[in-house]
């Protein structure tokens, strides 16, 4: 047993009972517990099939000739469509890239499909697509395939954007939820929050001024960075919906260990702090779109953090805890105090529309 | 010059001029002419790349290994969710499927993306994801990734679906819309307007019983059926938003040719063909969902008109015209009173949320 066992657990609340309806609720939507369920309900019953059952942040197919590909798609309904650091066009692109990326994959090629509300300007239209090329451009993919249907007044809510993308995964690469190991270092890539809280000011639901920029970025080149110096990475996750808590706990059930992380190894910026304490909200629940947390053998932690750091979009990366051998797939947080409670999946729904 | 020049022309209309529009209109969703000068003005400028100017239903990629794979996306915001035939999770399998069949590749592999509207029960969304994998197995496609979001009540329509795609295409295939030449044979799987008129009947536009299904099918097992007897498919789309006629136009200009066809070859039901003379609607630009029109040269024209027949979804399978020598790029149709017109492309919207 690994010298980081948990001697003891302050706060060990028991996860809030899943609401259920008969109908969707907002919080089917959340990323966290209750988009689980439905995907355990409904969709996996359907489409069950090795490539899906894996949960994974991509698809991992064969084809035919033997090349393995990492493929993802995510639909785009952040509102408003513009704010600070970003646009609904960015997102989506970035969002598909960095959802190949995370399995080790080399994004290649991106298709967008758009739904369209009757009455959207079209410059307003032009400025997304535009957002979509210079995101594609930086990440070195093609946007090669698109669809543009139109929806009547009051059936969208302006623009919604799909993105589907197909990345080519090196044979003797296998990163994956599943595969964190006790004794694994935990890694994250900078500061969490920026995002969620840079949406909602944008909303104008934070009543002040907060200067925060969304961190949306493409990781791609942050990933080939890391996969430079290191075959022992292990899973990465981008913590988008449901934030880094949410993330760690996915990767913590597939490979039923425990995860634990400290707190005070954790940036959060002090808008993103002081936000939070306003509105009750959690830094480790909130969305980010441009960072990582990457799950890496102990022996390689400190080259992949070094190659992390040497990388624009890893500048401040920083180890945040380690893979703990417990069965009972949880994530656990030793806190400022010395105290140690247990971070669960996000419940409800935070933030609807943050992606 | 073929001996199927046309000697005169009537009705020769110009083709009515684009409604140019500071915002997004309905007619943008169409399929036609406000569609394809969106893409030309908007979309192409900013993601030029030689897989997307193409034009064709899907886009053809080479990976890094020398595989080639066609790729598509689509988005399905279909009203009514149910009709006589289908529902909007069989058109977004089969929609995608299609689009990857094509261009004579084997799709392979799926992604679905869901947008809900806040409310829609679940016991809907249930069937429409059971129809899906019961399209999805009868094409032979996995569903290996999806996507989940939520928007609140009046942001949608109940469920919006994108689907996209991946297919390998074998190396010895060469088809697209721009290979169509002189003399080849132009083949339809069968009557054309079933999917739009079996749409417009359950939103009870029409004011009586057709009896008529939606058309929806996956294809792909048809076309395989047809490049076993052939190697001179010179180009494939299926009719949908825009119906043949646009499917037709397409071909012409991105080949260079004019296309002739025979009004008394083209299949229509007689309940289409009601409908369409109470609507003052013309089949040729009505959407369907399980048909294909093939381009295919006049030597191989009559056995992959027999491998159709002999198939599901091509039993119907007939000749309708020919490629002429022009480099015009039109579509003409001699009619059953012996005159030739021209037939554009759809210029407005008839059928807002067709597919």
């Amino acid at each position: 047993m690994s010298d980081h066992a948990i001697p003891e657990i302050e706060g060990a609340v028991c996860p809030l009972p899943l609401v259920h309806s008969e109908h969707v609720l907002l919080g089917h939507g959340s990323g966290g517990k209750m988009t689980q369920d439905l995907i355990a309900r409904l969709f996996l019953p359907q489409f069950d099939n090795p490539a899906l059952r894996a949960g994974d942040d991509s698809a991992v197919v064969e084809s035919i000739n033997g090349a393995r590909f990492a493929i993802s798609t995510d639909s785009h309904v952040v509102w408003p469509l513009f704010f600070p650091g970003g646009d609904i066009g960015r997102l989506a692109v970035c969002g598909t890239v960095n959802d190949i990326a995370m399995m080790g994959a080399q994004p290649l090629y991106l298709t967008a499909g758009f739904i369209l509300e009757e009455g959207l300007e079209l410059s307003l239209l032009k400025r997304v697509v535009a957002s979509m090329q210079v995101a594609a451009a930086e990440a070195g993919v093609d946007i090669v395939a698109g669809d543009t249907k139109v929806v009547q007044r009051g059936k969208g809510d302006g623009l919604y954007i799909n993105t589907s993308g197909v990345g080519l995964l090196n044979p003797d690469i296998h990163i994956g939820g599943q595969y964190a190991r006790p004794g694994d270092k935990i890694i994250l890539s900078g500061p969490i929050g920026d995002h969620g809280i840079a949406v909602l000011a944008a909303r104008g639901e934070l009543g002040f001024e907060t200067g925060l920029q969304s961190d949306i970025a493409p990781l791609n080149h942050l990933v080939a960075a890391m996969l430079k110096v290191s075959h022992n990475i292990h899973a990465m996750r981008d913590p988008t919906r449901g934030g880094l808590a949410t993330a760690l706990n996915e990767i913590a059930r597939q490979s039923e260990v425990n995860i634990l992380i400290y707190e005070t190894a954790i940036p959060v910026r002090p808008a993103v702090g002081a936000a939070c304490e306003l509105l009750g909200f959690d830094p480790l629940y909130i969305a980010n779109e441009g960072k990582l947390v990457a799950i890496v053998a102990p022996e390689d932690a400190g080259c992949v953090l070094t190659a992390m750091r040497n990388s624009e979009y890893g500048l401040e990366a920083v180890i945040i805890g380690e893979v703990c051998p417990s069965p009972s797939g949880r994530v656990l947080m030793r806190t400022a105090l010395g105290s140690t409670r247990i971070i669960d999946t996000l419940a409800g729904e935070m933030l609807p529309r943050i992606c």
